[in-house]
């Protein structure tokens, strides 16, 4: 397991636009308040290592990483391809998601620095799963504002959460001002990442000694991920397999919506790729919210209640709300800076797929390898047929890698409603 | 990985005692007819070692094997005990459960026969997506019964195997003759291993392709599962351990409800303990069918429809009806007739224990070491918290082996019910 995370802020194809921040009081005094000091520092991270606290690395170890990089030679066969295709396992984490990853790095910087609460939200449950158990590693309380139409969706993750002792709250909320605002305006709202985001942020900052942690979006949220495309990079070498060569259109795949998995993947190979190497990256997003195919490159919030700053990105606009599908990680309504800034620049691909479409892809490869992923990850594997298909159409023999994000064992109600009652 | 099975019928401490076998037709032409012959055979192998087939190696290799071996440090520390406990971690199987070790080896011989059909009863559900999941990767059909409060508890299980292509059905079932018969008697029957046992009997009857598979209880099905314990020999020598040293009192430990992940661990410790080693094998059972702790030593069998042959173990006996609790893989009414024979000599001690306690131990693991595992993992985690407690009075320090059988994602609603809603 790497023992340093890759900072690739210096690998992008151009800096991050900056942000527009003309509240009172201000995004950064807002997020001084509220996030870890250290996360807010790695945020503009110079070095291109960043050593990995001993106790981060000890905790990701028992938890099980490496995870494994799974080559999917049935699905393959059934497909009768030439590409060869990887899962990176993520599902094998004990939350079930990548999320885990971040949740006890940041945990672990919010100890240290003496506070004793980790507020979040969460959208389909994963990212407030792994807050939930990093909290209870190092000894915090939780509180999370879980999308309300997933957690409706999803009641096994709640139930997890609060097995952990985490207080979990519907977003819009009734306990905070911007919830009780939105719901003022529209009772029956589904929720959204916009609108959790907006509670936890004002529930953070009611509490001296509470820490806001945020589950994707972030460079720090993405510096702590590059242990994905760090390890896929040692495994697929230990494969016998050179990623990039000319000619063979080799492909990096992950879901997106806060872009954290993506990220985490793409950004130590960023490098390689802007040195010439014949590689792709691709994200999935989810029709729901198809910002990266279909949205404006516009400044926005990610928020609603206005504690975030405006950021330039691609965007459905801070009034769209996604409608409530069983996709909740990628509901998201405005694309982070710096997935956008790839977007824009061309060095990212993305498509969109409806939640028929991904979980269709998702039950092939249940049937045909084994393993059942979350609807999230499930985006990525459809993308990764389209790949297929069109590879094979061009007689390439590319190495493709599917980011497995998550597994999808509490999302079978979604798959039943979706692929079975239909 | 090893790659054959370890035959431990020859360390018995005795002979297994015959069965009866009175009915018309026997028993024994019954299972002529719908179990595989490989496994009949396996039933009474005289060789130690059974070489694997090689295509049920390759599966259990993509599947994850060897799972790992997980020292319990956190829980240690929280217990402060001197004793050195590892979690044998079946959970992290792409079924969640360890009952995929055997349903990949029957499925391939079934397949190796000319059936079409898989024909199985599930409790909990975890044998059933294990069968589901087989019965895929050898390209058959799969027919599950499962017992009705299971099914009604686990909603997600089945969507699982019905994603699979699995037809799923409801015992006591309205499809078969002993099915409507127990219904017309008791409408209201929760069901229970014994009429699912009896429905899938007369459902692989009806078709002359089809292959009765048993998730547990059986020689072959113990065989199989001797992987459990290879593996956990192998891992701990590689942890530095030497297991069974005079005076220290190191503990295998397993629930038990047809006794196959019990066999399987301690089966290839066998002739170590009757040579002397010190080591006890715990047998964690439920006190909704308490037959190891609390029941009769009688012949009887395992099915209420008279498919079996009647054996000789401890019993609730027949018109026992368990009440319909969380922990479906542990409502058996009948020991088998190998785990009886064990308990009968004294090289199996067992406990009991409730619904409540098991699943406060597994919430205790899962917030020390994050290991969410199923209710009835958890009776054995139960089971080592007091041989902890024993062991620490004593000043003892063992080496003690928990059989971390299965993942508890999907019996999060149990969990819920009993711990959080009470």
């Amino acid at each position: 397991m790497p023992t340093r995370w890759y900072n690739f802020l210096g690998d992008l194809p151009g800096p991050v636009p900056p942000i527009r921040d003309s509240g009172s009081p201000s995004a950064a005094e807002i997020a001084a308040r509220v996030r870890p000091r250290a996360l807010i520092e790695q945020n503009g991270a110079t070095e291109q290592w960043v050593p990995m606290p001993g106790p981060v690395a000890e905790r990701l170890r028992e938890c099980g990483r490496p995870t494994p990089l799974h080559r999917a030679r049935r699905l393959e066969r059934h497909l009768g391809t030439g590409a060869r295709i990887y899962l990176k396992r993520e599902d094998v984490l004990p939350t079930g998601s990548f999320k885990l990853n971040t949740a006890i790095a940041q945990a672990y910087y919010a100890a240290e620095e003496g506070r004793t609460t980790l507020v979040t939200e969460t959208g389909a449950g994963q990212w407030g799963m792994s807050v939930a158990l990093a909290a209870r590693m190092f000894g915090l309380r939780a509180e999370i504002f879980m999308v309300r139409c997933s957690l409706e969706q999803k009641p096994y993750r709640r139930h997890y959460m609060e097995l952990l002792g985490a207080r979990v709250r519907s977003s819009p909320s009734g306990e905070t001002a911007i919830g009780r605002k939105i719901l003022a305006e529209n009772p029956g709202h589904p929720g959204s990442l916009g609108t959790a985001i907006s509670d936890a942020f004002e529930r953070a900052l009611s509490n001296p000694s509470a820490a806001y942690l945020a589950g994707s979006g972030m460079p720090h949220v993405y510096l702590h991920q590059t242990l994905l495309g760090l390890e896929v990079a040692a495994q697929l070498k230990a494969h016998g397999e050179e990623l990039g060569v000319a000619g063979r259109g080799d492909h990096l795949i992950a879901c997106s919506g806060g872009g954290s998995n993506l990220c985490g993947l793409i950004g130590p190979h960023l490098r390689a790729k802007a040195e010439g190497a014949d590689l792709r990256f691709l994200a999935a997003e989810s029709t729901a919210a198809p910002r990266l195919t279909q949205g404006t490159y516009a400044y926005g919030r990610t928020d609603l209640g206005g504690f975030t700053p405006e950021v330039l990105g691609y965007t459905m606009g801070e009034s769209f709300i996604p409608p409530p599908n069983h996709v909740g990680g990628l509901r998201n309504h405005h694309s982070s800076a710096l997935v956008s800034l790839l977007r824009h620049e061309g060095v990212l691909d993305a498509v969109a797929f409806d939640q028929r479409t991904a979980l269709e892809a998702g039950r092939l490869l249940l049937q045909t390898e084994g393993l059942l992923l979350a609807p999230e990850g499930s985006h990525a594997v459809a993308a990764a047929l389209e790949v297929v298909a069109k590879s094979d159409a061009e007689r390439l023999t590319p190495v493709i890698v599917i980011l497995a994000s998550g597994s999808g064992f509490l999302d079978l109600q979604g798959y039943h409603e979706v692929l079975l009652e239909a």
